[in-house]
């Protein structure tokens, strides 16, 4: 583990914030909570629960015990702090399937150091499962068994395509989707994060999202890079900033589906 | 359990059924499969595994033993045999989900007497769980926690519409579709029968797909109405034989949306 860049930061820690997160989370899944409506851009309906907010609420605290001298940016709670090293907290991704009782949510955990991520985990405790990356690669867990994860090296008319939804898609990115959509094998929807670290364990090629925020997808990011993957926002820039961004199982295949976006 | 209509098959028969049948699809969910693309109507690939054909033909020959009078439609087999009860198999709805390592696919295993759905399960191993009715009602099993499932009663604008993809859709039943998204509340996409139970455990409660085969439907049916929702063809018929379907939380629901999609 190289102290430099992962603040001291041992993946263990990780899994500590992800059990407190769980427990929040898991408890609420399929009863009835307490749906408080905002709306955001171009979408109707954005639940925020109980459970988004208990489990930051619970993570944010041990943050601060441990590393005091970090920052935290959370879905819920918005920023705090300043320093090289920052949290990156989403408790519920996808909190329209949580509401629905589709179990492709998952609580993200990141961490940057001045600016980049550099350690992420997913959570999706109804299925019992982690997604994470360290130093050493990208790792999937269910119950005691660990597997290392690796994106799979396949043509675009080969590729599997997911984006979360068909909406949100305008103007010159609509039809960048429509072309993409053309080419590849088939496209599917509704995975949110889980089809994210799918592209991470080699069953999906790419997962295309309009619109992320920070806390969206900089857990994802170390997760797809360790295992072989490349995310970058359409412009080809960094994707911690959020944006539209790409995921791809490979170098060549990502490239190639950029072209045809642009 | 009413033996006139239920061929005195007892719902621990459909338990081995499933049995069977998660014994074959568990073992090849995220391990390379051999995939054979074929090609369908409005459908640019449709995979068919291993597991789909192993978890048939296993289902079909325990169901030839125990009831040799019966007879079969299967997805990947077709139809045997005649008389008034028939099993309809699915042994995986939702193949995409399945090579895309998303645990909403399920095996549907439904029985017809006269062509009335009386019976049927959906077993998803993955997460562990099974939903299946009786002649009681509509029951969710994970573990050993078995609870009655009962939809949600709302209103048009507070309800949740699923279908499984945005594709499929076309002349009046696309300007339907359009209609009907943008009175309800939110509409998700790429759930498969996994919606479509979570319609009968009241978290979804419109689920519309606008080309269902036989097998795809008659086994959710039973679970659907024994938990209090409703599910027709667009034409108000009855569901057995597939087409344009629609599945509602209640029947006041039902006949709004019907409404709104003519």
């Amino acid at each position: 583990m190289s102290s430099n860049i992962s603040g001291a930061v041992d993946i263990s820690f990780l899994h500590q914030l992800a059990d407190l997160a769980d427990a929040q989370t898991l408890s609420r899944f399929r009863t009835p909570i307490d749906v408080d409506a905002k709306y955001k851009e171009g979408d109707k309906f954005d639940p925020v629960t109980d459970a988004d907010r208990q489990a930051e609420v619970a993570m944010r605290a041990l943050i601060r015990e441990r590393f005091p001298e970090h920052a935290i940016l959370g879905e819920e709670f918005g920023s705090e702090g300043d320093g090289d090293f920052r949290w990156v907290l989403d408790p519920v991704d996808g909190t329209k399937p949580f509401i629905c009782g589709i179990p492709v949510w998952g609580t993200l955990i990141g961490l940057t150091h001045k600016g980049v991520a550099t350690r992420g985990m997913m959570s999706q405790p109804f299925t019992g499962e982690r997604f994470w990356a360290d130093a050493d690669g990208a790792w999937h867990q269910r119950g005691s068994s660990v597997e290392r994860m690796h994106t799979r090296r396949v043509d675009l008319s080969e590729a599997i395509l997911h984006t979360t939804s068909p909406q949100g898609y305008q103007g010159a990115l609509a039809e960048g989707f429509a072309r993409l959509k053309d080419q590849v094998r088939m496209t599917r929807y509704g995975g949110e994060c889980y089809a994210m670290v799918m592209v991470a364990a080699g069953h999906i090629d790419l997962a295309l999202e309009p619109a992320l925020q920070p806390y969206d997808i900089v857990a994802l990011i170390p997760i797809i890079e360790k295992a072989g993957g490349v995310v970058t926002r359409l412009d080809g820039g960094r994707p911690e900033i959020g944006g539209p961004v790409l995921i791809s199982g490979s170098a060549v295949l990502h490239e190639h589906a950029l072209e045809i976006l642009r």
